[in-house]
């Protein structure tokens, strides 16, 4: 079994003992919340029971959250989960995602046989998207996955893009999956959103909890779409009792934990340009782009000689779109950013 | 969304303003035990990370408990995710399921628009799977799924039996999964599991923590199968992270309660008895069996009068091969069991 993603800190553990400083998952640097802990200690003296199938007080808590009724409001375990629901519910034959992007949709795509179609950003462009991908959407295409922000490189479809993007796709009658994962890392996350777009075509939002609230060990995830027959068939889709009852309490917990998302936000918008200053200075190509997490070029080899020093960031090797001088750090806090600055310029040095 | 299980206190809830005392899902009377709590709370300085898509350090744990190599394990997020992950895997044209049975097999044969041949098992024999099973299965078949023991009726198939039906597989190129997920609650529980034969054939045994550890809440299953190369496959018919850190430590934690499954074995070796026996004190039939649970029959309103009382059974109503007169019901503590039978008393005298 190959592993594709980053995070893999057993596997570190494994090879040299300990743990690493690990730059290779995205998410937030300042761990847990303690408010959701203790949801989650609380949570115990009730965990013999199943989970509630239908979410129904985290899809409430949602609901005020998010300012979306409830019925439009899958929850799943993780958003990994949803984007699998997603494609068993439409089993789509033909699909476009980007590239590079997030790998799981095409793995999703091909458990149903779907041809996946690539769309190839352009790296002279600094991957950004553009119209370009609304072209290259036609009525063959069943499902269009857009990452927003990108994962790896960063970057987001402006709201106008979004826009066309959706109508090129009603028209089409093609299902949009706009993964916003990452979105709410952005102090301004309100104005790219697509959630206004929620009610005008066959649109699915993909959010997760697991990134921003640092609980990816904890697994939960939820997907916004205005049209409930979807949503029903997501839920039918697969297994009954996904969401396990103390990520429904961490997940309610998480949402009143708004001074832990301004300190995460802050936190990101102040380290990311240190960061990014920081590997540009030692003679690497930094892409531009918004996000807890950012795309430069290095040599080929630079996690096998990061790694005996206790750090690793993630290779984009096996990215299509990228190669193996591709890699993507997350951000984390200001010494621990130095602290990666500091042992990559004694390994390019 | 409709609920097809039982198990439902958050619709009881909503209803009733209060919690019954709920005998309609099958899990361990004696709660989550407080060592899988501990090691839970344990797990949160850690939630932040990804949890161990190969989840590591559980399978050597599970390969010691189990006596089976770790290739031979996948873990799930719970064993109705390796329910969808084999049937996703296979994606089996028509399979074989006895009725009654657990509704998930059926759910998940649907997703990947498998017929279902549903081979009616005997009332006038108190629904005991005989060899008719085994001549049911002809090569146009391509998986069967066996609960062992049946859920709802208890009833078990002979190791002989099942012997005979995975030879009877094999000649037909079918894969057999066999449901262990309630026999660890019986004391004999080791002269029952096919895992004698799973060098043998194309044979999955499923299995749960969630229900003899009291964990349904937390989510986790896992499977043993011979053949590694469905396990892979199994493996990436999913996301990678269905089995949340909380749950691998909470898993490596049950495997060391040992003293907790004796006292839940003979618990329920104690009262399974004494419930039957208290039911047919009330002139309802009991079917005969050896499970965590037991089926009966009673009138078609039984829950409706015993809801305003605190308290609810499952309404076998939705199982095909049954109606709305046959009942499920846990068997619990000594005192639990007993104010069902005074509620039944005084609803039914």
């Amino acid at each position: 079994m190959e592993l594709v993603h980053g995070g893999d800190w057993m596997g570190y553990r494994e090879r040299f003992g300990r743990d690493a400083l690990d730059f290779s998952a995205n998410v937030s640097p300042l761990g847990l919340p303690e408010g959701v802990a203790q949801a989650i200690r609380d949570a115990l003296s009730l965990a013999d029971r199943y989970p509630d199938p239908l979410c129904r007080t985290l899809r409430a808590a949602l609901s005020r959250a998010e300012g979306v009724p409830q019925e439009r409001i899958l929850c799943g375990n993780g958003a990994a989960d949803l984007i699998f629901r997603l494609v068993w519910a439409v089993k789509p034959h033909k699909a476009l995602v980007t590239a590079p992007t997030f790998a799981e949709y095409a793995s999703a795509l091909d458990t149903v046989g779907c041809e996946v179609k690539r769309f190839f950003l352009d790296e002279t462009n600094d991957f950004a998207p553009t119209d370009a991908l609304v072209d290259a959407v036609d009525e063959s295409i069943d499902m269009v996955f857009l990452c927003q922000p990108n994962n790896p490189t960063g970057q987001l479809a402006s709201p106008e893009l979004v826009k066309k993007l959706l109508r090129r796709c009603g028209e089409c009658r093609t299902i949009l999956a706009v993964d916003e994962c990452f979105l709410d890392f952005l102090p301004d996350a309100d104005g790219w959103t697509a959630k206004p777009l929620l009610e005008s075509g066959d649109l699915v939002i993909l959010k997760a909890f697991t990134k921003l609230y640092g609980m990816a060990g904890v697994r939960l995830g939820y997907c916004l779409c205005g049209d409930e027959t979807l949503l029903e068939k997501m839920q039918t889709a697969g297994q009954p009792w996904a969401v396990s009852s103390l990520a429904q309490a961490a997940g309610a917990a998480a949402l009143k934990e708004t001074a832990y998302v301004d300190e995460v936000r802050a936190l990101i918008a102040r380290q990311r340009p240190v960061l990014t200053a920081g590997l540009r200075a030692l003679g690497l190509r930094v892409i531009d782009g918004k996000a807890n997490y950012l795309l430069f070029r290095a040599p080929a080899d630079l996690n096998e000689r990061l790694r005996p020093l206790g750090t690793q960031v993630r290779s984009c090797a096996n990215y299509p779109g990228l190669g193996p001088e591709w890699y993507r750090t997350a951000v984390r806090t200001a010494p621990e950013n130095a602290r990666l600055l500091e042992l990559m310029k004694e390994v390019l040095g």
